[in-house]
């Protein structure tokens, strides 16, 4: 037996010995082991105080772009910014901003209501009582409006309702339609109801999604109470996010602008959000069929769907006026290469005090800001340029970053080797998106970083939770639709980007309303700003591993097992669309949808559907499995013993990698998206659609286009794979 | 193109003359077409007025088992089965039936709030206004008690509630629960929360389930309004249906009766049920973890689990007498077979008015019986004896029947071909269940019956809406569990039975409430009773065909597929829980749970789970191979053509068909239940478990019991198999 144990024993040490070798992708051994000590120094300055003390001042007064506040809060950053050793400025656009001048929501009969359209001050929340102060709730980018009809329930207002009203002969046209928020992003309801022929839009929350149908409402708990009202915008982002006015170009001072009537992501009918409180009254007045019960909410009412006999008011109008949007962008000169630029960002406006939104993300990138500096100023200075965004006018449609990646795209797209945007965050689970080339990078980085809770790596816990979800048991990216200010960055200027947070376990209904304020945030998301220090080390570390790599942690491995997996959603997808449309047809055929329905409720009898044909797969196939040998054969990690000027000729390309993704046409119907691989829905808005040009032809049943969409996905892979052959002759 | 169109015209001939030859499973060609013109006869004659007529008799007042009301129902039923040719007779047996004296639900704090307990009158219904007269609501055979505790919402108060329950750590021990009807039959939720060592039990219609939340409430629509109540037993029936005292013997005036405190089928804790008016204060009143998503209900409030603070007092005394339970036995002697009986059943009796249950069933029965004397009186007389029967005290537990069946079960068993039930009944689509030997016969009838909204036949319009509900294409009966007066029938003396209704157009919250009133099923279940004359020709139809078949309409093909089809599904069962079971052991093992919860909130970790082992499944397999030889080789069909002798050795044995399925011994711990094909679950209570040795064992994770059934099922299925090949033998 002793001899065993010691075999053991030696074993064992030899296997420790092993892992104290540090490894780290794109990195030298011996630079490995600096970059560690580098994070762990980086990581023990952070500071949970600061982010406290910074979500205070920041969040003291509602800060929507051009206000007072806001400035003073751009100001103060930059400040902050100046005095950990960055180069700071702010770089100002005038984009256009609508501020509601009047809203007016009654229900004309059967019994008369007139909507409040106002929440409550509650008690322990002094910021809830600012009363004129706080931005009246309104959807931004609603077109001014003054329409009367009867009202039309469409549940959430997507595009399998209108479906289902399809086939109960219930049309929108002419009338008001009456939406829940979710299931979609919000400006998505008003572009179909529009589609559809409605002429108004109400939107409101649901008991059931975030009141108390989720949880003790605010201020019991943290959930909607009965007057809390989401505020948003509806801006038409899947056609261009940004200034509306400027499309593709930045909103200077002297940019030629588009009329306003001629801006197409401005919606084409009002739209109004409001509380399930105003809400109640008029569903409650809706006559015609009962919903279908996936559409019923938590009120205590049966929901009908109309039209009618609810008649309502709408009215609104705006103040249409240019407004300053400020972002702050703080630089800090790489020792190496000052020409290769790690971007982080995170917005710094908000609806109303946002203490979630966006300011519990913002002070994290502060904090890991504050302590890059602390740590250049003791000289480990980063190898690569940083620079640190705090952007403006994201809440009404990206605007600040939009403008600025707009200004500066060339630039941007020859130095940003990745851009790290962060948003609100809570206590919970990790979550991270992004270009799938970045996977290997940053889930190496989450097996370093502790979740503050259970003390096991955040990697872990996330995995944890995936798999007791019933999901696999690997680490993986989301892929990036819309939402947050990556946008421009990944799909206009095809740059590799990240989106990182926490979350999870930090429900609630304050999202865009009046009390998304700081008591609440101490109260139900992150009490002790925990997990705001594991964004800051998250974010932070995989900002200076890129920062510092002596090659940059891209991995194609991971990016092809990915794409390769949508590709073949995308073939599913079609041959389920196929056999549905037969099950449908034959159903016609044998007269089972009218024999199955009730002769008693109206019901139109469905047309039989045209058959999905067979497309032509094979040009991606082909493409696919000629780059699956390509990337078998590249070891980026080779790289790390090429010369130092081979390397950098190897930085620089993969600097272009993102890039090769992108197709300067865009996509069909909306040129501003660039990118090949991720886009945000047409019909989701958010919501992400990979290989958005195939699979949105396919969804949308267009053939034709789908046919032709193969072949620029085809094109766009075969240019990536001469892309990645050079890379590969590089290292060689 | 002439000769084309005269061969085209020459083959339609063909055809038609072809489908003019009258086939009729189990007649002769000549028989055959005398028995279609007898049911077209008999179709003809069926007149809805009647229908109309004898429900505002019958459910004028209430007529629960004991009242006055209800008797004089019975010796009406019989004097109108005597004025239509009947022997009709009335059999008493002398049942315990518990009347509640006292009932008391207080919350008693933080908050106090007294539970009204009683449903209030309507506009347009005299019926609910008849005050004192309405029977109290209440659950029949909950004991006597006075328990005072804190409250836990329990869901369904299913096996899975309580799985969930034991994760968050959450005891019902000496707590109070209250669960929401549906989910399960709803004697199963105190049986399970005494189980789990609750002492009282609390149940409620949650406004989501047939409340406003399905439809518009009464009187306005059909479903429950927030005062209505549902009554019903929770006698523990899985165990055995029938009077309390007299388990497996007829309840007779001298029967040995048990001492009530020896009756294992009283419940063990105090039950009562409720409104959601009533249920909404102690609800609102909990405290604790927010319930999962999928237990929240359609009240406007954040369901929490508790336990407490709301702290409740339930007090309940009945007086627990005798009453006398009048079944109503009308014969109508065959003319060549008169010991081979068809049995056809409804029962009379009522919780409340039950316009709709039991009446609409039962004036459809009477109008059946009606026209059957009509014919018989014009010398068309069944060759077969036929038996309409009229069950007193159905809903507290099966008891009219039971008792019935237990006091003439030889005779029945030698006598009955089968029996056929029906209850309440409305607009809609055909619903059939029963024995599998009889489904051939009752698909050939359904396809002679038309729908009277749509014209096609009850057959396709029910395979018209399997098909549009994502099902099979293919006319089929369901299994039988419990929940009607087959009970008896099938499951303790193996008569083969039937279940017919029609239904699925006809929802409503009126279900063993005082809403359940003439004026309520005439708006919304069958307005002109075209449903209960439906039901009338098809349950006529088959009576008839039973009763005049040359060779009884059994057919053993189909029987075959479909118990093959559920051996099936027990193995998938228990290969899906070993594979869950790895699943979950891997999780453990992994620590993923711990990972995976909140540590801000209460969480048990899983425990390991035992493996599931593999199973000897061979005998049963191998019983299934042969069986399905010897069918093949059976062909009844060629029944018709042997001597009238042989026919008559045939049927009577065919009679005793569906006893070969049961076992004397019964089921484990519940001998009344013989049958090894269909039985109620023991922790379902209506719903059917397919054969129910094998799988419950399987369900409970008892191995050794699961092999113990395995063998159980394969003697029985080996009886069975000789059994058909002795009918194999007579034929040929």
């Amino acid at each position: 037996m002793l001899r065993n144990t010691i075999s053991l024993f030696l074993f064992l040490f030899f296997f420790s010995f092993l892992s104290a070798q540090n490894s780290v992708i794109g990195f030298s051994t011996d630079n490995a082991s600096e970059q560690l000590k580098l994070e762990s120094a980086f990581e023990k300055n952070l500071n949970a105080t600061n982010l406290d003390n910074w979500m205070q001042r920041m969040a003291a007064e509602p800060h929507w772009v051009g206000t007072k506040y806001g400035e003073d809060n751009a100001k103060w950053i930059q400040k902050q910014f100046k005095s950990w050793g960055y180069d700071a400025k702010i770089e100002t656009y005038d984009i256009l901003f609508p501020y509601p001048i009047e809203r007016v929501l009654e229900l004309l009969g059967p019994t008369p209501y007139k909507a409040k359209l106002t929440a409550v001050p509650v008690d322990g929340d002094p910021f809830t009582a600012q009363g004129d102060a706080l931005l009246p709730s309104y959807n931004a980018f609603s077109i001014d409006g003054d329409v009367t009809a009867e009202l039309v329930f469409v549940n959430y207002g997507i595009p399998k309702d209108y479906e289902e009203l399809e086939k109960l002969g219930i049309s929108v046209k002419g009338k008001i339609v009456i939406a829940k928020y979710q299931g979609s992003w919000r400006g998505i309801k008003p572009k179909l109801a529009a589609e559809n022929g409605a002429i108004g839009c109400i939107i409101y929350s649901d008991p059931q999604d975030d009141g108390y149908g989720q949880g003790d409402v605010y201020p019991k708990g943290a959930y909607k109470n009965k007057t809390g009202v989401q505020r948003g915008s509806v801006m038409d982002m899947p056609t261009y996010p940004g200034d509306v006015l400027t499309p593709g170009y930045a909103a200077t001072k002297d940019a030629k602008r588009l009329d306003r009537k001629d801006a197409p992501t401005i919606t084409k009918i009002p739209v109004l959000p409001i509380s399930y409180e105003d809400a109640q009254p008029l569903l409650a007045a809706l006559e015609g069929p009962v919903a279908p019960t996936s559409w019923r909410g938590g009120l205590p009412i049966t929901y009908h769907i109309g039209p009618g006999p609810a008649k309502v008011h709408l009215k609104l109008t705006f103040d249409w006026k240019l407004v300053p949007a400020h972002n702050v962008i703080a630089t800090m000169k790489g020792t190496d290469f000052p020409d290769q630029w790690v971007m982080r960002g995170n917005h710094h406006d908000a609806w109303v005090h946002g203490a979630n939104d966006p300011v519990s993300g913002m002070v994290a990138l502060m904090e890991e800001a504050r302590v890059v500096g602390e740590l250049a100023k003791n000289g480990q200075k980063p190898k690569r340029t940083v620079v640190y965004c705090a952007w403006d006018a994201e809440e009404p449609g990206l605007i600040g970053s939009t403008e600025w990646v707009e200004d500066h795209k060339k630039e941007l797209q020859q130095k940003v080797v990745a851009y790290i945007n962060t948003d609100g965050n809570g206590r919970g689970f990790l979550g991270a998106g992004g270009s799938h080339s970045l996977q290997a990078m940053v889930k190496e980085v989450a097996g370093t970083v502790k979740d503050p809770q259970t003390g096991v790596s955040i990697k872990e816990r996330k995995i944890a939770k995936q798999m007791v979800s019933g999901g696999e048991d690997t680490f993986s990216l989301y892929a990036l639709g819309s939402g947050s200010d990556y946008t421009p960055f990944i799909q206009h200027a095809g740059i590799a980007s990240l989106n990182l947070g926490f979350g999870g376990e930090n429900g609630g209904g304050e999202y865009h309303t009046i009390y998304d304020t700081y008591p609440h945030y101490k109260r139900f998301k992150d009490p002790n700003f925990a997990y705001g220090v594991a964004l800051a080390n998250t974010a932070g570390r995989i900002t200076l591993r890129l920062a510092n790599a002596d090659v940059l942690p891209f991995d194609f491995k991971e990016w092809y097992t990915t794409v390769s997996g949508y590709w073949e959603e995308i073939k599913t997808d079609a041959d389920q669309m196929r056999k549905a449309v037969e099950k449908h047809n034959k159903l016609v055929k044998s007269n089972a949808f009218v024999l199955a329905s009730d002769p008693q409720k109206e019901f139109n009898e469905p047309a039989a559907k045209k058959d999905v044909p067979y497309l032509n797969f094979a040009p991606v196939q082909n493409e696919l499995a000629s780059l699956n040998t390509t990337i078998k054969m590249l070891s980026l990690t080779n790289g790390i013993q090429i010369s130092k000027a081979k390397q950098e000729e190897l930085n620089q390309k993969l600097i272009g990698a993102e890039r090769m993704l992108t197709a300067e046409k865009g996509l069909p119907r909306r040129p501003w998206f660039k990118h090949q691989i991720y886009a945000p829905g047409f019909y989701t808005g958010y919501g992400v659609k990979t290989l958005p040009g195939v699979r949105e032809a396919i969804e949308q049943k267009d053939w034709k286009e789908a046919q032709e969409q193969i072949t620029v996905l085809s094109n766009t892979l075969q240019s990536f794979n001469n892309f990645l052959a050079e890379l590969n002759a590089i290292i060689r």
